[in-house]
């Protein structure tokens, strides 16, 4: 008999949004998260606020999680892994595995490949920017948990810093260290991160040196020019080389391109604006399902622009920046048309296609 | 009795992936579209090929009108328009009405919105670039139907041009015309009909004058760089100040900002990088609907980033460029999503929403 579930592979936004969906239609879900709870990259890296409307992350998660842990539909399994997979559309046995070994076997039509991104590892480039060797070199990352905490202070002395720049595309396009592609959202992340660091420390200077400010749709106005007009962040294009130390203070080495000379600014604190790269569970989920990878490593959908979840493999979809870099309208959207595919086939194994009601 | 339909109004590649979308998960769909066929602005407006994969679009829409075609529970309204509206979430009332004047009344649970975008009239700055002084200075739309038939010739001379030059953010990211946003695509579409005109017209010098150059995801590497590196495409960071004409040539003037120095540069034609703009069908369905615009006059989805498709009125839906500047992926994302959202609601509404099968 065809099962009437569908797995769900990562409990970040994705996946949380692509359970719900399934469920509100009518179908049954497994979902399954590497971590111990639900909430995804978001949440184990303690993001602060959202970009344009400055709702806090957590809060918007937790309401997610809720929602999907009261569902009747929806079977979490958290700390849990695929571990094997056979099968075809509509008919897939899966083996999930826990983190105390137990293993259970799991029916479904479908699966939803909800595994994510991770964020690129500076010490790949630590001979530039010093990631590694300095403590007032932090990230995007590193900057977020410090503004979710409410607190951003100099690492090596925990004063507030009276400087601070950005570095944008750190790990993204960037042909030496093999990721060609645009991260999407670095762009904006930095500039929200740039104002609430001007919230939280109004006489610190905050600069951003950049290749191409990437705020596209509404993030221009509501972002961009916000962060400068009226938070005076400067944006400076510019390529930063180097990153040294003299005394207490970072040095930025490198020449702003618009005035055409060369650039030495101190600074307290420099934030590498780092890209996403495929997630290891990402890698992984494609060699357990057998679904390929694209060429930049993320899970392969062909159909793009006008199929951005289809896989390869009949009856596995995929959604969010397991694809590639994507943003959180992006993972929802993707998420969303994911479930609705998801539960299509569902319905179209169960011979259930008529009319409702 | 509660309806079990969905109403879905416009009929291009939000409206068509929101219906096929709802109708695969087993709910009617009444599809109203303006035009005499369904497509919508790139089949109006004759696109050529997608920017990756380079299929063509007019292949793409022709199979998608006809799987909306064959499907028993999508009926299509052509040449017609939504004129009055009341109820609420699971119980509207809709007047459609058509060309001949004629009214027919439609019961319908929920309602995706997807009116799409318009193209930025650059009459509207004809002062700068000429759009309506010289003939050979032509917008992306344009270009778009040029290179669709194969042929890319300068209006004035019927003969193939030997350099032309796009200018970027024409009606976007402009405070003087009203267009703060950015319109995310054309940064994009600019790009690859550069390596279109390249293609058919091999001795033509290309060149785009850009602000920043918006290629996120792969659009990096597989557009932009491809540009570039394969197609020699000249890439300018620049402001065009004015475009004149100079016996048979027009003339480009501005300055390179990376150089620091004014360009003044000869082409044989001139492609404006329009961007978009709410659709007169968005306006006026927000009207006849009573959905809020937001502030930059397109549908308003408070939710964004992790609700990009409920409007402020239950039962409500947006998908694609009704609600802002979309790239097609984000169009088909917010569709399923939508698509989701809406067959949910006349499910809780039909008192169905048991697990299928």
């Amino acid at each position: 008999m065809p099962s009437d579930s569908v797995l769900v592979l990562g409990g970040g936004p994705a996946g949380m949004e692509a359970a719900r969906g399934i469920a509100s239609l009518g179908s049954k879900v497994v979902l399954v998260e590497l971590r111990e709870r639900l909430g995804g990259t978001p949440d184990s890296a303690s993001y602060s606020s959202f970009a344009l409307d400055h709702r806090k992350v957590s809060d918007v998660l937790t309401a997610m999680r809720e929602e999907i842990e009261r569902s009747p539909l929806i079977d979490v399994r958290l700390q849990s892994r695929l571990t094997a997979f056979e099968g075809k559309a509509g008919d897939f046995k899966a083996t999930l595995t826990n983190i105390k070994g137990t293993s259970e076997a799991v029916d479904c039509a479908a699966v939803v490949i909800a595994t994510g991104f991770q964020h690129f590892d500076p010490g790949r480039e630590t001979q530039m920017y010093g990631y590694y060797e300095y403590e007032d070199v932090i990230t995007l990352v590193d900057a977020e948990r410090m503004l979710s905490a409410g607190k951003f202070v100099r690492p090596s002395t925990g004063e507030p810093p009276k400087a601070v720049c950005f570095i944008q595309c750190v790990g993204s396009r960037d042909r030496r260290i093999g990721n060609e592609y645009c991260s999407k959202v670095c762009c904006g992340i930095s500039s929200k991160e740039a104002i609430e660091v001007r919230e939280l420390v109004p006489d610190c200077k905050v600069f951003i040196f950049y290749i191409d400010m990437r705020m596209y749709g509404f993030w221009e106005d509501q972002l961009y020019w916000k962060a400068q007009e009226e938070h005076k962040v400067q944006f400076i294009r510019g390529i930063v080389t180097e990153v040294i130390r003299r005394g207490d203070k970072l040095v930025v080495k490198g020449e702003d391109t618009t005035m055409g000379r060369p650039v030495e600014a101190p600074m307290d604190m420099v934030v590498l604006s780092v890209g996403m790269e495929p997630s290891r569970g990402t890698v992984e989920m494609s060699k357990v399902l057998g679904v390929p990878l694209e060429s930049h490593g993320f899970i392969a959908a062909n159909g793009a622009p006008l199929d951005t979840v289809t896989t390869p493999v009949p009856g596995i979809f995929v959604a969010g920046a397991a694809a590639g870099p994507k943003d959180l309208e992006d993972t929802v959207g993707m998420a969303g048309l994911a479930a609705a595919r998801a539960v299509a086939l569902v319905r179209r194994q169960a011979g259930t296609a008529q009319p409702v009601g």
